[in-house]
Formats: C-alpha cells, sequence, structure tokens
C-alpha cells in the first residue's frame, strides 16, 4: 500500500530543503560542456517529442535527489493505483479515469457494474458513427442540407480543453484534407459571448453541442437557452440542432430536445475530460473521428511513459519533481507556458485551468492544512509574440519564472517565406534556441540597464511537427505532471472546492437574499 | 523639479514597512458598515464609470500613508512634467507623448521643431479622410470593388493592443450600426499565423496594415513577405492592398509599396500607441473614423483625472499606490485582470504586455540596481470563464493574488434570456459581486476542505455599458496606473532593454555563428 505523507514529512525533501544545492546555469550551459549537457539532459517522449531540461537549474545531485524523492513518495505506485481504479479523488470519493478514455495501464477498472474502459469506448464509436452520418450527409437539417458547423456551449474543461486542441489542430486538418466542420465556442454567461458567436453563425447548417456532466451548469443552460431562442426566431428546430454531452443520469440523457446524447462520468474530471465525448464530441465533428482517435493514441502512448518507475526515464514526473524543486525549494511563484506555435495559442489557457485549478489547494488530502506552498500562478501566449510582450520581464523583472517552452522543427501549413537568408519557420526556432540561452546564461554589461542576471530556467519540449498524436502526448504530458505534483503535495487534485462559495452567494444575490456590503456591491451593479 | 528617488528612501514608505498596518477586510467589509465602507470607496472615473477599492486591503490610515507616499514621491508632479515634455524616458532620451494623441493636458511640446499635439491630429484626420474614402467606395480594389477587411500586421504594440480593442467594439459596433469592416490580425513570426489568418480571408477585398516604427521589425516584414507572396499568387498587385503606419524617418515611409502612410514617432512607445495611428487606422478602417474619436475623448477625459493632485481623487493614481502597497509591503507577487465581459477577452493580453514590459525592471532611472521588487506578474481572463478555471487558486492556493475586477451593467447587444428568473447580465453581475464578497470574506467551515480564508483583496472598475468612450477611460486608466507605479519604484516605464539580448542571439543562430549549447540547441530545432 502506498502512504500518502505531507511533503515536508519525506526525509528526501527535508535533505534539500536544509542544504540546498544551487546549480549556475552560466556555468553549467555556458562553457564547452553545455552542448554535452544539452545532449544528455533529455529523455524522450511518445509521437516523436522529446523532454529537455538542459536549462534547468539541476545537475546529477539534484537530480539523484529528485529520484530519492520521487520514490520516497511513491510516485510511481501512487499513479499506478489510481489507474488501477483507487478512490484517489478522497474529497468526492470518486475514482480518477480520464486515461481509460484512451487505453489501459493496468488491469480492467469495473465501477457501477460497468467495465469503464469499454464504456468510454464504445462512447467513442457511437461519436464516431454520429460524426459520419453528419459528414456523409445522413444526417441533415430541416431541408436535407448539410451542417457545415459545429457549436460547443460549455465552460471551463468543457470549452478551454476541447478549444485549446480544435485550434491546435485546425490548419493541420486543412493542410491535410481532413477539415470537415468549422467548430466556434460558446461559454461566457455574458450574453455579448453567445450573441458574438451567433452574429457570424450559419445557424441553418449549424449542429450545437451541449456539454454539461451534470446537466446543471447554469452558465451552459443558460446558453442553450439563448441559442435556442435565436434558433427559433429563425425557424428552425431546435431538437435537430443539438446534441448532449453529459452523464446517463443527467436531466439531459434522455431528453428528445437533442439529436443524440453521448456520455462521459463523475470519473473524468472536467480539466481531465478532452479525451472524452466532451471532446470527442466536437473533435470527431470537425476532423473525422480518425483524427480524434490518432489524438488519443499519442496520449495513450505519452501515458505509457507516465508509467515507468525511473523519474529519469518518465518525463512528465521528472518535469513535475523539478517544478516542485522550483517551487519549494528555490521558491519561484509562477510558471510561464511558451509554446513557439501559434496553433497552441490557446493551449496556456487550457493548462491555467489544468494546473490551478488541480493543485490550487492548501490542505492536504486528508483536510489538514499544508505548511508549504503549493500549485503557482500558470500563464503564458505563444513565442514570439510573447517576446514582444511579457518577456522584458521574465528576463530583467526582480522575480524568477521558470519558463516551460514548446516547439516544433515544421511548421504546420507548410507554407513560407525567406526573408534575410531564413524561412519564418527558421526564424521561430531560432529565436526560441535563443532565448533559453539568454534567460539560462544573461549577459554582462557595465550598463546594468543592458545587463542580463542570467539563472532564469526553462524546460523545452521539442517535437517535428503538431499533428494529432503530438497534440495528444503533449496533453496527457502535461496531466499527468500536474498529478505526479499532486501526489508530491499531498493534496487532492482532482476536485474543486473552491469554486463552491462563489456560487452559492451569486445564486443569493440573484435572489435578493443580502444585505451589508453584498447587498451593496449588487446595487453597484443594478441587479 | 522633482526629485527622483528610489521607493525605499522614501519616509511614507520606509514607515509603512517599518510598521505595516494590517487591515482585515472580514472586519471591514463583513459587517454592518460593509456597505458604508463601500458607498465610500471609489473614486469616480470619465465616461461613467466609477474605481471601487472597498475590497482592497486599505483603511483610513492606510489611504492617509498612501496619499503621503504620493506626495513625498511628487507623482502629480513627475507627471506634469512628462506630459509637459520633458525626457522622461531616460534610457533612450525620448519625452513620453501617447497622452498628446488625445488631449492636451499641459503646455504645448514642440519636438523636432513640431508640435506634437498638431502632429498627432493631423495623422488621425488623414486616417480619417483614407477610411473615409475606403467606406465609400473611393478607394477600391483592382477591379473596382469595395474593401471589406482590414488586417493588420505588427507585433507586441502594433497588435495586442490595436486587437484587445478591436474585439472589445467589434460587437457594440454591430450593435450600433457602424460596424464597417472586419479586422483580423498577423503577428506571429510562425508562418501558421498568417497562413491561417489568410486561409479565411478574402484577400481581393482586404487592406493590410503594415505597421512597424522602425520599419526594421523582423517578424512584421517576415509577415509582409508572407503576404505579398500570397496577393501575388492571387494575381493580385499588394501596392493597391497595403498601408504602412511607421515613423517619418521609417524606409517604409515614401514607400511606392503602400496605398497611403501614416505616422507615429519615437515619443510613442509600442505598448502605448493604441490611441496612436498604431491602433487608429485599423480601428477607424472597422469602425469609422467618428469612433475612434470617442475612444481617443474617453482617454483624454480619463487623462484629465490622472492629473489630480489629491490621490484619493485619482484613480490610477491611487490605483498604482494600492498595487505598490500590495506588492512591496504586502509582498503579493503576481495580480489578475478579471474583466466579465466577453468583449474584453483580449484586454488583459494588452495589459500583461502594458505593465509587465513597462515596470518588469530590476534598475532604477539612472541604472543601479533596486533592492526592492517591482512590476508583478499580469494574467486574467473573462468572468465567468476564469471562475470554472483558475480561481481554484484564487480563492484557496497558498498564495494571495490581488485582483482587478472590471464590470458593465448592460451587455453590448442587448440581446438576453430569462432563465432562473433573471437574465445573462444580472447572473454575470451577481457572479462578479459574489467573487468580490467570497474573496474578501471567504467562509467558515469544519472540512478545511470547504474552508476559505478570505482577506483576499479585489478592486473593481464598473460601468454602464462597454462603449468607445468607456474604452478609452479604461485604456487610459491602465496607462496611467503603470506610469505612476514607475514613478514610484523610480525606473524608466518607457524602455525595453530586455528584449535586446534575445534578438541579438537569434540573428546568431540564423548566421550559425554559434558554438556550445546554443548550438547544440539549434541543431536539436533543425535550425
Amino acid at each position: 500500500m502506498n502512504q500518502w505523507k505531507n511533503l515536508d514529512t519525506l526525509k528526501a525533501y527535508q535533505e534539500m530543503k536544509n542544504d540546498p544545492h544551487r546549480v549556475d546555469l552560466k556555468k553549467e550551459l555556458g562553457g564547452e560542456k553545455g552542448a554535452e549537457r544539452v545532449a544528455s539532459y533529455q529523455v524522450p517522449m511518445a509521437a516523436g517529442l522529446s523532454f529537455s531540461y538542459a536549462a534547468k537549474q539541476v545537475d546529477d545531485k539534484v537530480l539523484a535527489q529528485l529520484s530519492a524523492l520521487a520514490e520516497e513518495c511513491g510516485l510511481a505506485g501512487k499513479f499506478e493505483e489510481l489507474f488501477n481504479g483507487a478512490v484517489i479523488n478522497t474529497g468526492e470519493k470518486r475514482l480518477v479515469l480520464h486515461q481509460l478514455t484512451r487505453g489501459q495501464l493496468g488491469k480492467a477498472v469495473v465501477a457501477d457494474g460497468t467495465d469503464k474502459r469499454a464504456f468510454y469506448t464504445e462512447q467513442q464509436k457511437k461519436i464516431a458513427e454520429f460524426a459520419g452520418k453528419v459528414h456523409r450527409g445522413e444526417i441533415v437539417n430541416e431541408k436535407g442540407e448539410k451542417f457545415t458547423t459545429v457549436v460547443q456551449i460549455g465552460i471551463g474543461g468543457s470549452d478551454l480543453g476541447p478549444r485549446a486542441m480544435y485550434l491546435a489542430l485546425e490548419n493541420w486538418a486543412k493542410k491535410n484534407g481532413c477539415f470537415r466542420m468549422t467548430a466556434k465556442f460558446i461559454s461566457n454567461v455574458d450574453p455579448d459571448d453567445a450573441a458574438g458567436v451567433l452574429c457570424e453563425t450559419d445557424a441553418a447548417h449549424a449542429i450545437f453541442v451541449l456539454v454539461s456532466k451534470s446537466g446543471t451548469t447554469l452558465e451552459t443552460l443558460t446558453n442553450e437557452s439563448f441559442v435556442k431562442d435565436a434558433l427559433k426566431k429563425q425557424g428552425l428546430d431546435s431538437s435537430r440542432h443539438m446534441i448532449a454531452v453529459t452523464s446517463e443520469t443527467s436531466p439531459l440523457a434522455k431528453s428528445s430536445d437533442y439529436l443524440a446524447a453521448f456520455f462521459m462520468d463523475d470519473y473524468i474530471g472536467g480539466r481531465y475530460s478532452s479525451t472524452s465525448a466532451v471532446g470527442g464530441a466536437v473533435l470527431s465533428l470537425a476532423f473525422g473521428p480518425e483524427i480524434f482517435a490518432r489524438f488519443l493514441e499519442g496520449a495513450a502512448e505519452e501515458d505509457k511513459l507516465a508509467a515507468e518507475k525511473d523519474a529519469l526515464k518518465n518525463p512528465a514526473m521528472l518535469d513535475a519533481l523539478i517544478g516542485v524543486y522550483e517551487r519549494n525549494i528555490l521558491g519561484y511563484p509562477a510558471t510561464a507556458v511558451l509554446p513557439y506555435s501559434q496553433a497552441l495559442s490557446r493551449f496556456p489557457a487550457h493548462l491555467q485551468q489544468l494546473d490551478m485549478e488541480s493543485n490550487g489547494k492548501s490542505v492536504n488530502r486528508f483536510g489538514e492544512p499544508l505548511d508549504y506552498v503549493t500549485g503557482p500562478v500558470i500563464f503564458g501566449e505563444p513565442g514570439t509574440n510573447g517576446q514582444h510582450s511579457f518577456y522584458q520581464l521574465l528576463h530583467q523583472g526582480t522575480d524568477i519564472v521558470p519558463l516551460q517552452f514548446i516547439g516544433f522543427r515544421q511548421s504546420q501549413a507548410e507554407e513560407d517565406v525567406v526573408i534575410q537568408g531564413s524561412t519564418s519557420q527558421q526564424k521561430l526556432c531560432a529565436n526560441v534556441a535563443a532565448q533559453i540561452m539568454a534567460f539560462a546564461c544573461g549577459k554582462d554589461d557595465d550598463n546594468r540597464n543592458k545587463y542580463f542576471a542570467g539563472n532564469r530556467p526553462s524546460s523545452i519540449i521539442i517535437g517535428d511537427k503538431l499533428t494529432p498524436e503530438a497534440l495528444g502526448a503533449l496533453l496527457s504530458h502535461f496531466e499527468n505532471k500536474v498529478m505526479f505534483q499532486g501526489f508530491l503535495w499531498n493534496l487532492n487534485s482532482f476536485d474543486q472546492e473552491g469554486v463552491q462559495l462563489g456560487k452559492v452567494l451569486a445564486k443569493r444575490v440573484l435572489a435578493h437574499e443580502t444585505d451589508g456590503a453584498l447587498k451593496a456591491f449588487s446595487d453597484l451593479l443594478n441587479i
């Protein structure tokens, strides 16, 4: 049995904390040996990706300490427990099964009388059949015309992950002849969100995917009504334009309001649901089910690597350990995610939810207050755009912010232009290589305004091209990284009690059951 | 003459630092007196906005200390010096004149033999004339057809600000009958960015706005070539489809490659350029010059408030002071910007550049190292979306993150739906009111997993509706806030030396003039 202990009770951690070993990146990367370090400090990932940590503030001694920490914490065993169906989400008393949507790492997991792997694959099959019928024109609108657009209605994990994945593959699909339908997303309860999307959508040829696990998410139900009103005004029959993704026990599951319903369950948290029906419906409609299947394959391959016991061969585990080292030993407060790929423009927003909602906690998995810091602030924008924005602070600000770069050797569209002797893609890659070194090694200058202190750590995930498989591997990598960090911090990465209080108070405001400052703020906002 | 001194040499600061006075928000806001506090702790802004700081960790004593700090630092006098044309950007030896694009707060500023206010308004007039001709079909494409789309090519300040402003007014303009042309943006040197935008743009009816102050920004010139290639392939004459926004001395200024050129100058930093020709061309084409003029009016009105000497009547100054208090006295490392308005979806990304590039510095304006922290990490997404994403960490994480809410009583599109007894807009507003109180006052619970510590500070800017004037006022507020914080930290908010090293190294990579680790990373990326 695995022991669930707080990080600060582990010997390996205490040793690092009591006698921190500071690695000077300028020395490690700056000299002749730098190239050797780059060659050796990397781990292969799935789909041809690799994780390079040569520009992190670690050396063989720190890596040995982190390996010892992984072992003492029992990271591999805890993951095994998770994928074999233990109740890892202790607060909500739930299994954690998102990996089962794309593979099976251990024994069969049976819950509620069902083999869960079979349940998830059955949903994928149903979605594939449905998408095929839409694409072949067997499911059509009232006039017998083909659907051209899919609009996802969902919020949080029903929005951020699927949206980021769609944007990541949109241009790739167009280039590779598998672009089937344009996807759009309505998420915010702000009525201007739905109004704006509908204003530029040909609703007569659109399928709307209503996504809510419980079937009670207020924002999503509100936006559903908004859309239904708009369809009605156009003389359209909404039940011929809407499908639902929900749990089998939800009020939406068997409603005649929908063309079809596809299911997920309580064992998949919203922020971990991109590989379930939540991402599956919209992505299969947009790109075809075979592309969604390739995305799942990439994730499954990467999951296998996460089950590796040796931390130095397990990219997600290693990334997690280094992150905890930076947060708890080196004391850095935030992490920037910087994909050098325009297609990943919303990937940082997805990771923001994934990471901050999972590990932004102050109590351990037994509900006891923790004496150490946990999840950091996560933010980011694509490079090279970020270089012309907030990199000034990253290079010369007073706080050190660890960086997570992502880069690909080739573009997706393979359209390019040569200017000043290099292609755009070469410029893009040259910039990320240059940034890594600029952050790590800095630059001396007598003019302190032009001085760069260096020792600002980064890692990079490098791939050939952002394909469906590579995207699946990337997604899995970060999901598993966040999970391992949750294990290290000994917290429950799979609940989100912190979102409840706001909901309760908002209901009270809408019911006009407030007084004092809450009533005063409500009055200011004319509610 | 103003004295430029480091923050930690100021008596008012030292007093706060030595004897910090902790304000308990639970007490201040939670009791019966909470409503009074909400009523009194707000300052009017322009365009009907107001800045509420009732949920900040301040009381009359702290406010008096901050007022004393403002006076000792000479904030008002320094702003006066700036708007009267002093060389405030000491590093680059430049005036700082972005306020002059929308008004004139002090005496005439003459530089390079020109009255600068006259210069900026002349450019606005030229843009207005050009936009009018395009809208009336007097400037047309090769076939004599009207242009329908405007595509901005620029990066950093030539992208983030104008893009955020466009998105902020797009739905408003559609609702109010002043939507003229769809705007799109190409920024990243990643060729997939330009390829993706062009793929969904009818180039034959598009005007491209090339924006580069120096005329040498590599990303922008590369994207220009990419676009020119694409136009050529479609048999289009690029010189009939492109205009330039640049400085008069740039190589682009008098080129026959462009239909027209509009000018800005070195006295307007990229991140402060939304109200110059950089934002003016694209916004005037998209919405009409009269809408751009209304946006400028809102900014000008807000600038006037920033010139107010009493900190408690000056929203930008007060916001700046409270921010420095949170950063340097209370020790909070980041700030989240949370607009409850989908139209402001990219406003946080603009503020990220504005704030982090301006104040992410480690040296004072004389190039001397600073002994205190400066600009924080800035991040954010619109509410209610963020509530379903990273708010978990904001509520229950181990770090306290100060929050900057923005909310409007009415939606832009004025289309809404009533569900469960309230409109979407009411739900949106109820949520932001609820969040403020949830963060400030928390909730006790014996189950520590459901416990909210509270004392998480926020401010809110509240307006009736996001109009062009309100948007201008918002933009000005944050520009002036950042400026005042730069004065407090005694640094130069108007240069960005931290972006140089990466550029130099990237050039070296492209020239294959590297060795060691940089060569190794370049090889990994196949450059």
